[in-house]
């Protein structure tokens, strides 16, 4: 083992959810310590099975909203050598609860960025990638969404608490002098899914195989990206090392997306052919779906990065992932 | 006693401070009943000594972030009539402390915020008032801030939860059905002033009369909008009964602001002629300070109201209202 002092550390909050789980290989990959800090209320500490054996890495089950929670986790990565960096991915993902229960995403999406941002600032950690939302441009109707819009005025609370957190990180990187990129996710696809509209369909099916109820008339379009795109594209951004300061930017497929009536013919193709499709009525799923955007991704474009796989057949390969590990 | 089911009831949090108690003259003159529930912080008992033989005001002492508390003063409204009507104020309006202790806009700023919405939604308050910020644009250099720019990145923790707290409203607005201001002030300047730099100014001529010391070089140059000027804005904006949600409002003066340097040679003019100006290095008067901002009122120049005093005129009005109440 050499000099734990010369080894850079990077922090995961909510590393062991969808997307920490992916970012995981890719930063050791670098030779970088890992630190994973999470809750376990929807990350798995099965996820993190195939680093049991890895001395650079680990895990610390943490409430991160909670300051001597916080502190641990981040006294723990400060003492495996150099920790440059944060990667904030700890949140709220059930968008529906935290409508129901405006306290959730008070506590798992907000003040868990108020506290890392706190910890940051004590152990004067140099980087933040933050994993924001394109949830927090709310409803535009037909505005393209790019970084340069506005009003933002976010119709979920797990929108609105995603662009609280993006404000708090703002005024936090000018007092305390750090960078930060504020990734703006789309809908991101793949396993291990912990949520999101091809589970709720495999799950659906698998329950209940002649027939499928959709939330909604099925009219919802939206672009979907893989998450093996999605951990590229914070990868390449990351890497062009661009000056202080705190950019947002639109993380998502070029294209214009695809409808929910479509996925769930291709759920249905692949787990169980032959069911029926219900539909429900209106464009919205739920109370703070957006039910159409159009997601403007050509700063991201700018800056030299394209995705491998459009929105189809970024949601045809999560299809078969999520029915894979389910045993269809 | 008329019965008090008939009457409109309007809650005014922070209602003790600097806009509260300008406010609240406006909102009995309408024949309502006005509840102030404020911490007390800085806001003072003395400025609602005129009330204090009104049946038709109550002033309750709450921490709003505090959830017992936020219900007992919405309780009592409640108990009092028609509660269609809260002006949101309450907010810590020491900018600088909250950057050096991001604790106190998180309480005082945010939480305040939420308690107020959660609280809403139980009573099933119909209309919203927010005292937001042009501190929540953040440094956008030259460009002018319209309602319509982005990104929202503010440089202060006080502007940061102003943004957080517009988030908050404008997804509350759409689960719970009620409709918003989200009133973006200027610099805001008159009597009762509890902070800002005419009161700094007097404050310290008063302390060393022959001499003022400046923050920064005196080059920032600020727009400011008399009080009364702010309180027409927004009961002009209100009694336009627009639609259901919730709509962003730049409230300032027309013209392009005045600079540090003036004000502080016509507080000197005023309090101690003959003061010695003394200025500081740099733009900026502090973290967090904007040093410049063009700040558009098109939009609320477009529904039908002007001010009726430009910066230049409303900080001369406010020089003599604070020497004055301090018996200069």
């Amino acid at each position: 083992m050499t000099n734990p002092s010369n080894r850079l550390v990077s922090l995961i909050t909510g590393g062991a959810g969808f997307i920490g789980v992916n970012l995981i290989p890719q930063l050791r990959a670098e030779g970088r310590r890992v630190v994973v800090a999470d809750n376990f209320s929807r990350g798995l500490q099965a996820y993190l099975a195939p680093y049991a054996a890895d001395p650079d890495f680990q895990a610390v089950k943490a409430d991160l909203s909670v300051r001597s929670d916080c502190e641990r986790a981040f006294a723990m990565a400060a003492g495996l050598g150099q920790f440059d960096e944060v990667w904030h991915l700890a949140a709220n993902s059930d968008i529906p609860a935290g409508v129901a229960n405006p306290d959730i995403d008070l506590r798992d999406t907000f003040l868990t960025s108020f506290e890392v941002l706190r910890a940051m600032r004590i152990h004067g950690v140099a980087r933040l990638q933050f994993a924001s939302s394109s949830a927090i441009y709310g409803d535009l109707g037909d505005r393209e969404l790019h970084e340069a819009i506005g009003p933002l005025l976010p119709i979920s609370n797990y929108g609105a608490m995603k662009l609280a957190s993006e404000a708090q990180i703002s005024a936090a990187a000018e007092s305390g002098r750090f960078t930060a990129h504020l990734f703006r996710f789309p809908n991101v696809v793949g396993v291990p899914a912990t949520h999101g509209v091809i589970l709720d369909f495999v799950r659906k099916l698998l329950a209940t195989p002649g027939t499928l109820d959709v939330l909604g008339d099925g009219t919802q379009q939206k672009s979907y990206l893989h998450v093996s795109d999605l951990i590229a594209a914070m990868l390449h951004v990351r890497a062009l090392k661009q000056g202080a300061g705190v950019a947002p930017i639109n993380i998502g497929p070029v294209d214009e997306g695809v409808r929910v009536r479509w996925i769930a013919e291709e759920v249905a193709k692949r787990v169980c052919s032959g069911a029926q499709l219900r539909f429900g009525l209106g464009n919205k799923g739920w109370v703070g779906d957006v039910p159409r955007f159009r997601y403007s991704t050509a700063a991201l474009q700018s800056l030299g990065w394209a995705p491998r796989l459009g929105s189809q057949a970024a949601v045809l390969r999560a299809i078969d992932e999520i029915a894979s590990t389910h045993g269809v």
